[in-house]
């Protein structure tokens, strides 16, 4: 027989200079800041704007503590040197607040103020749904164009298929799952490991997935807590060295609650790990980074095209604009078909 | 103003049992073998395929060192328990080989005589392109139904966005080039890196956009040497500190050859380092480990399905088939948008 | 001036066969054992004594899940092969457990007859201080020669400067800190984190030190918790951003207690994480592995010589030998020293 | 049986405030420098200097680029607050350079001169023995107080246990190795890894030991290349899956070297791994972070006390003073045990 058929490389020029992109909209300056609960990622988010700015002839302002910090005008000038050296730190170098400052008519006003003052003409924020409703209210009320950047570890945005920094998070409490596994295998034991998601579990499906757990209880389930129970009766019976069962947060009574009731109903000890805002933190896995680089180079576009409240996101590959009422408007559901994956293979 | 609105939480029950999968090809027993080049996650793929298979009564014999082993009749018949605690683990249970065994006719007659010994009703083929090439063969041949699951670090399958083991590879190497940034950044050096692509440059340019390169070389490119030159000169003359130059192996000359011209165009200094195989080992990260665990499933369904000489694969979120010589006649690019995103964000 | 002077380099020929080891014990087979919890570097200690004994003409036996294993007859030979590829592997291949059999002296007479039913002339028993006991009783009562090695993340064992294990336990807890550092830093947070140690706090104040933290409580010291509201509120004051504070399991209250304790003495928030057995798992780190190595090959030489009732320990750099009861009735204290240096470097 | 004794907690109170050091020699402001190559732990051990100083009332001053930017007057005071979030960071805030500056004695003159100016009563340098060197010949012929501090991934200093960045050096690089280990048991391939080490082997002997490799050659050996041959076809016919072959970078050949000559010996495939500057990259491991916090407080200490011309190490457990000539002038072996201990384990 022959050998396989090799295809012709199909060389091309790939190295021409970045093109200008069209500026419609005539952007000369915006504002950038990160907002919420940090995410692993942010920080190459923020470069990319900074970076696709710098390249696109468009200043970059950089406001430190979110919405709190623009209330209080903690504004300055980011260069493409400013921001070298992070994509892969974790946390934010534009440090994030919860702030309710946005939340009275008031505080927004001070806000737009700041940003007119500064002659931005548009304003990036890199958050979660709450920080995406103050954007919103902004350019609702002050006229502010506003562009929204999917950055939490919980992936319940609604308009893109995953959010910065919850590649990372998953990558994270996995590791933490493996290590439990060594020692469960050794010593046939049961762990219970809570992970991050109050409202979704889309991280503990991933993880259990991943981490071949053999059970796992998020919140949008409304699986009694006793199910434990059989499940882990299942796994002696079938003479499986230790068991590892997630709880995302969000779910009734959290790990401990589920591990009191595997011990109430089987007798059999359990232990019991919680592991936190460690979550949140840690360097970005490559996916966080690509995905950041390539939305905040994408806001930045979106900006000079002309867009308004929408969030930029990646849906099947490709850019996507979402208006950004849609986004907390709408649920992203986890996978049925994943969740069902995660049981067929703990048999 | 108002809170935020909460959507309510649309509880449903997942708990079900999982359903029995149709079987109109009335498979009751299939193979499985990993060959070609080792990919982290292929442990998880073959976990899958083991317990999908127990879970619908399907059997599954497991067969060593590919290809090779399959001509030698090293099969075994694998049971749930049997791909217990390999989720985790890099390199693959069942060994792998580079053979030759299936390029002559009288090989493939042999491979196949085993399988019908073994009453097996379908060859689940984990592996490149050569191994599907194989795979193909032995169905056009000897009428067994063969599936494919895209496993190699290369991620240059058609058909399949990403192949299990690539986006382990890319974490590989880029905690390798966010080591040499620490050092580079104290000591203002030039690092030219040399990661894994010897006909495609998937992993090297998703290394440089995560890993913030100055610049990379792929294969697909004919881009001549001197650019680095260039850029390594624009670099300094920026204030950068250090600057990373990532090399696909298949790039004419590799990462020596740009260091060489770096250094006789610029007379600076350069480091190498060249990863080499280390890329295809580790534990998987989640990523591989959730898309493996999606393809090894869906692997024993397609052959349930009735499908036969395809490669299943994932394309934007959903489960694909794709005829096996599809995959090594068509070509799979790099993405020429982050090809021109890791330029604008060196800037 | 002159170049620094370069010292010859002293060659020596390291390459001589291994030297057979004097036996003048007559020692001709061994069991090895893990028992209590396991730790990182269990696997790389029943390797080094499987091997030395390869080496050295000696056969081992391995007994499974320690001495409830040893009370059923679970023993089996193990040759160079058989722990082939499990250095770098968390938990222990031998499994182990907190077993109770050896608290009767019938328990003991069983397990000293199964070791002379298998012909074995020393048992070396990789735990900790409640394994050493068994171990020590077994000697005692039925003249069974003995061997402890420390094998312990909790590193209380008198007689060694430190446990196996405990590299990659502090190693494991530091790595979560650092995460947290990077959330804490961004948003300006109280972060507590209970580690393990129930009776000692050197992971603890190992941890301490390493990651930076502002405050640091153990089981061995007798400070209140309310010196945590002074730390918090002194870091605010001189502008700290975000404070870590690692508690040891053992410390009265644990981790939540003394979050609970800042909250109302500050008013601020504190975000809780407890690691749990994550401590005891994952790939041990290299000073475990070379620890384990030594002191496995140590413990099959102190049985060749003819030593007995002893554990092998490294103390300033050199193999040294410890009565095992001395083990337990003497206490190795946390460093003043370092934890003075602790207090200083969070200034 | 009675339960365990339980030794009685020796409860002591550690949290009384830190004391004042004696300081007889009168020091009120330090210069700290980081020199050389850079390693994993400067960071650290700059932030010890500095807040140790803090804590005593002396000022620390942060030379920038070593000795070249000490030539350039590079300078500035630092406080708690700037050293801030960097002992887990790898490379070194001050920067560094491999200066030619003080080979010269007008060099040398200009340092002490900047040193006077800015009222510096002695001078903390970090790094390796070409440092040292010029360190010494400061305060031979300017009466400049130095101490030397061991920051260096080659361990290769006399005069203390470890060298500041060693341990994580050798983490990187057992990383490397057991990647390859994962692919190597799976292809049953040949690998030859490169590791650091110019002149000294401690870094490739570790890295042997505790990644189970089978052979590993280091400059101080006069092993013939053709031993690997003999070596790699034992491993063959003992029924070993792939072998591992380390290599220190001073040895004659290097990987590349050994690679070659195994292939011509055996006709096996070979697979090279160049690590390169990655090893002196990453977040320190604990041990560094500990090792370099301890020698930063102990280098102020010294000062204060009188010390002078001396570096601080660590040996045996505790803190050692030698003469900076002392630590060029004499040799650190590696462990002739230690490499006993490879060859036996390795069978």
């Amino acid at each position: 027989m022959t050998d396989l058929p090799v295809t012709e490389p199909l060389l091309f020029n790939l190295d021409e200079p970045t093109p200008a992109h069209p500026n419609p909209a005539g952007i000369r300056r915006v504002a950038v800041l990160t907002s919420g609960g940090d995410a692993p990622g942010m920080n190459a988010a923020v470069r990319a704007v900074v970076r696709t700015g710098a390249q696109q002839g468009v200043e970059v302002v950089g406001v430190r503590r979110g919405f709190s910090g623009l209330h209080r005008g903690e504004l300055t000038l980011l260069g493409p040197r400013d921001v070298a050296n992070i994509i892969q730190r974790g946390g934010t170098i534009l440090l994030t607040a919860r702030s309710h400052s946005w939340r009275s008519p008031e505080g927004r006003a001070r806000g737009a103020q700041v940003l007119r003052d500064w002659n931005v003409d548009g304003l990036i924020v890199i958050g979660g749904d709450g920080s995406f409703h103050g954007a919103h209210l902004l350019q609702e009320e002050h006229g502010i164009p506003v562009i929204g950047v999917p950055g939490t570890i919980d992936n319940d945005l609604y308009g893109t298929d995953h959010t910065i920094g919850y590649f990372t998070a998953v990558e994270t409490a996995l590791d933490a799952v493996d290590k439990l596994r060594d020692t469960g295998a050794s010593h046939e034991r049961i762990f219970v490991i809570e992970v991050m998601g109050r409202h979704a579990g889309h991280i503990a499906l991933d993880v259990a997935v991943a981490g071949g757990a053999e059970e796992v209880f998020i919140p949008e389930d409304h699986k009694p807590v006793d199910s434990a129970v059989q499940v882990v009766q299942e796994s002696v019976r079938k003479g499986k060295k230790g068991s590892i069962v997630i709880v995302a947060e969000g779910y009734a009574g959290g790990a401990q609650g589920v591990a009191d009731a595997i011990t109430a109903g089987t007798g059999l000890e359990t232990r019991v790990s919680i592991l936190g805002h460690i979550q949140r933190g840690g360097s970005p896995v490559s996916s966080d980074r690509i995905l950041a680089s390539r939305l905040g180079e994408a806001a930045v576009y979106a900006l000079m095209d002309g867009q308004r409240g929408v969030m930029v996101g990646r849906t099947a590959g490709g850019i996507t604009y979402t208006p950004l009422h849609e986004t907390w408007e709408n649920r992203k559901d986890v996978s049925r078909d994943l969740y069902r994956c995660a049981r067929t293979l703990s048999v």
